[in-house]
């Protein structure tokens, strides 16, 4: 079915497109039944504000040509024979000695020009389909950390309990679109079949969009399988219909490694989406300059933007900015800094420059939720919104640099990403927000509190928060003084207690079922990656 | 002496101007000590950033409209006989029969026109001068607040120690532009004598320029004549050098009373600084809509920044603009919420419509130092700093709605002022930074740690941050897992036990205890405002 939107019957809104042949069926029933914590339906977002330059056009060109030189007179290591057979296929001078690739302006500018400025995501839910690029936002919780933690029980290795109620969080929250990969990773099923699990539960506990993890080809092909089956897709309703993604990170300095490599390979065959993210820290992985940095990141990411081209002219790809700066004592990386603003909002401008979806993040560095994980997490907001952001990931619970998956923080940044989305909602000035009658009728000295004008309004005039607390301190202390975090911890466990399941088609089920026990059957994946 | 840069023998930086006849001793001897803490020196700081609109150029001209439509046709009640004089002889529309004023568009705009875009504020201090508009950005700690608290002493009134405790944090961190009123209001002095106390408190701890209220003329009289001892001019002098500024709150909705109206009157009178910022609650004292309560805002900014020029043409003023939302299930106000920002912008826009100098804050309504505090302060500074703020209040310490001071909140907000400092310092993009050569010599797979590229640069590469913790979780836990709010009290002791006075010229110290002598046995100023 092609990606065009068709009102269904059942009233819904025009963004859910119906995929392929069990999406109706798979509608059935998913209405939410009333919840104790209020908030907004699943809406689409545009970030309508002028986006903030770093940099003018001129020191822009100046980054995007030192980039196009790294690639023609440095190159990059392509650590995979299928890769590099594609690239010289594609005019580029690969190195018979070596893994060393140097790829000529004109093939990759060529090929970063096939790439789709837009293009929509379709979720198992079609009220969940996303749209990429343009003025959207979309956003995804935490994903790939190690360790959880909450208040209760301490930080610990992430296991498939503790990865399931993460999910939970990401499914009941309308403001997450996306699940962005394994909120923690649950060390405790085998690496083999590690990635039928998680995906099999992501796929029930959720309804939406969802990540798959490039660690070698037969979890991209098992995650594109489930993605196939849950969407109801036929193989070549697939090969058209966007409903996974992976992110591709570099092995920064300018290297592309086999799994990467296989993940762009399968991936961009089929049409999924890959979103190809440098992890270019100043000062190590990258020169300690942030303009260094950033044209190395811009290298890498046109080298594998620009492959997956080759793979699949108009695969659908995100271009990903995550140059940030070490602690140049420690060593340790750090997150919503100064540098890491100014270096989004580059990163912002060279996709607006490629007309690329930007892929951009909200993340900290702080080991617990405090005013830093707060500020951090905000700057690192300010940063993506400012650029431009389309695609958010780790937007909620992201903690220790990436190390934890904070239960707590997760609901304190669904807080603050429902205040964002609140903040990119267009003001209205018309006639009757001018208000000049209220203003007439209040005069000098008087309260708008119960004028007719604000009673008809008042409701929904303003975000209502689910952590900030407003109340005065004598009320607040009376209530025991509690702060955000302990607010926090008692709504995750909440949201826990009143979770419903998402309806699945009994069919569907099945289907999912089969596949991973035989996929388990045979073994699963290999782990000598 | 005019408002030109002189430099001096000693090399001061360009922006020191001497001012005045003791303007060069007083400069003596100034040199900071080493300190603990490390910080960058006292600078000026431009926004060369674009400024984000929040409503498009019609919409801003509907507001723009809504508001003078409100200043004709509904009229601002003006509570003061001598303003209601100056008004008349402007030509304004004076009801004789209350107080009542309606202000033709033509007269509002004409005197609007006379303000300054740009000027100058003189600190006893020379460096630390301060131009206001432009693009210049200056900020200032919490003002006003009738409790202090820390995590030691819990919540209190303020008293005169806590208070020039404050003024301590004020002058050691030079990352603070200015004093912006009394950072909590020493209720153990009499308030007859409390602003010649907190005043002469304020000229000798810090040398930085300071805020005098408006609560009645004789106040005024005496905080200009401090104003003019401490940075040695004559009356003549002090009359075109702007050294005391006053924040005038009207009474909205759409009044100015008595003591707002004498400050501008005697601060405008003899070119000091008027700061008019109507807080314009939406919901409560402004309509619920965010456009109306912004047309309230302007209406009431326009009325006392006109006025200001009827007294003294030219006189140098700021558009203040603090509108904000109330939680409307209670009424109580917020602050950093997705409407603030908005109203931030949008009050931005207006300011540079009308080339005036524009001030915003950097608030919360939080009862502790949380993640709450943190999330909402930032969303404040990006409103300001998006909205092209050129002043922001309650810049550090702020808490409670304005409740309280945060000894602790200080100390950081103090380093989320230096990281948005930092931010406000534009990327460099030239060949050095580009580091092409670095990048080559590094390779595929390096690491730039030990580069020559690196070494020459990671002492200054990042912002270095006073509170934020990068330490990995298992350091960080062996070192008592330290929260931010623990490590600012910490640092707000070492700052307090480090404190060294700035030195003043022993004639000026001499003349403002004889001024303040002489005003105390004459009984100091009324109290029944």
């Amino acid at each position: 079915m092609a990606d065009v939107n068709v009102p269904s019957a059942e009233g819904d809104s025009p963004s859910a497109t119906p995929v392929g042949r069990r999406g109706r069926r798979a509608r059935k029933g998913r209405e939410n039944t009333a919840r104790l914590i209020e908030q907004k339906p699943f809406r689409t977002r545009r970030n309508t504000y002028p986006k903030v330059d770093a940099v003018s056009v001129d020191e822009l060109e100046m980054i995007h040509e030192a980039s196009l030189k790294i690639l023609e007179e440095i190159g990059i290591d392509f650590l995979n024979e299928e890769a590099k057979a594609i690239l010289k296929a594609s005019g580029a001078d690969v190195d018979p000695s070596s893994d060393r690739v140097r790829l000529d302006r004109a093939i990759v500018m060529d090929a970063i020009g096939k790439a789709p400025s837009e293009f929509t995501m379709h979720a198992r839910n079609p009220e969940k389909n996303l749209h990429f690029g343009g003025d959207s936002v979309v956003w995804s919780a935490v994903a790939s950390a190690p360790n959880c933690v909450d208040a209760d029980n301490g930080r610990r290795p992430g296991n498939r309990e503790d990865f399931r109620n993460l999910l939970k969080l990401t499914q009941y929250f309308n403001i997450i679109d996306l699940n962005g990969g394994y909120p923690v990773e649950p060390v405790d099923i085998h690496p083999s079949v590690r990635h039928l699990d998680c995906l099999s539960d992501t796929a029930r506990i959720t309804d939406k969009v969802f990540h798959i993890y490039s660690l070698g080809k037969e979890r991209n092909l098992d995650g594109m399988e489930i993605g196939r089956i849950v969407n109801g897709l036929s193989e070549e309703e697939f090969a058209r219909t966007p409903v996974v993604l992976s992110i591709i990170n570099s092995s920064s300095p300018l290297r592309l490694d086999t799994p990467m490599l296989q993940g762009i390979i399968e991936m961009s065959r089929r049409g999924q989406v890959i979103v190809l993210t440098p992890f270019t820290l100043a000062g190590a992985m990258a020169p300690v300059t942030l303009a260094g940095a950033l044209a190395q990141q811009n290298a890498e990411a046109l080298a594998g933007l620009a492959f997956a081209q080759m793979v699949n002219p108009g695969a659908p790809v995100v271009y990903g900015g995550f140059t940030s700066n070490v602690d140049m004592k420690s060593g340790a990386p750090a997150f919503g800094t100064p540098e890491y603003i100014k270096a989004a909002l580059v990163g912002g401008q060279l996709a607006r420059k490629y007309r690329i979806p930007y892929r951009s993040s909200a993340v900290c560095a702080a080991n617990t939720v405090d005013a830093q994980a707060a500020y951090e997490t905000v700057f690192s907001l300010w940063g993506a919104i400012n650029g431009g952001g389309n695609y958010l990931k780790h937007a909620a619970g992201w903690l220790e640099g990436g190390l934890s998956a904070g239960f707590e923080k997760f609901i304190i940044d669904v807080d603050l990403l429902q205040m964002v989305d609140e903040y990119l909602q267009p003001m209205v000035v018309d006639e009757a927000s001018l208000a000049l009658d209220a203003i007439r009728d209040v005069g000098p000295g008087g309260h708008f509190f119960g004028t007719e004008h604000t009673q008809a309004r008042y409701k929904d005039a303003f975000y209502s928060p689910i952590i900030s607390d407003w109340r005065n301190y004598e009320s607040w202390a009376e209530a025991g003084s509690p702060t955000a975090y302990e607010k926090a911890n008692r709504l995750y466990k909440q949201v826990l207690a009143e979770f419903e399941m998402p309806p699945l088609d009994p069919a569907i089920d099945e289907e999912l079922t089969a596949f991973v026990e035989r996929r388990k059957e045979e073994g699963g994946a290999p782990t000598d990656f």
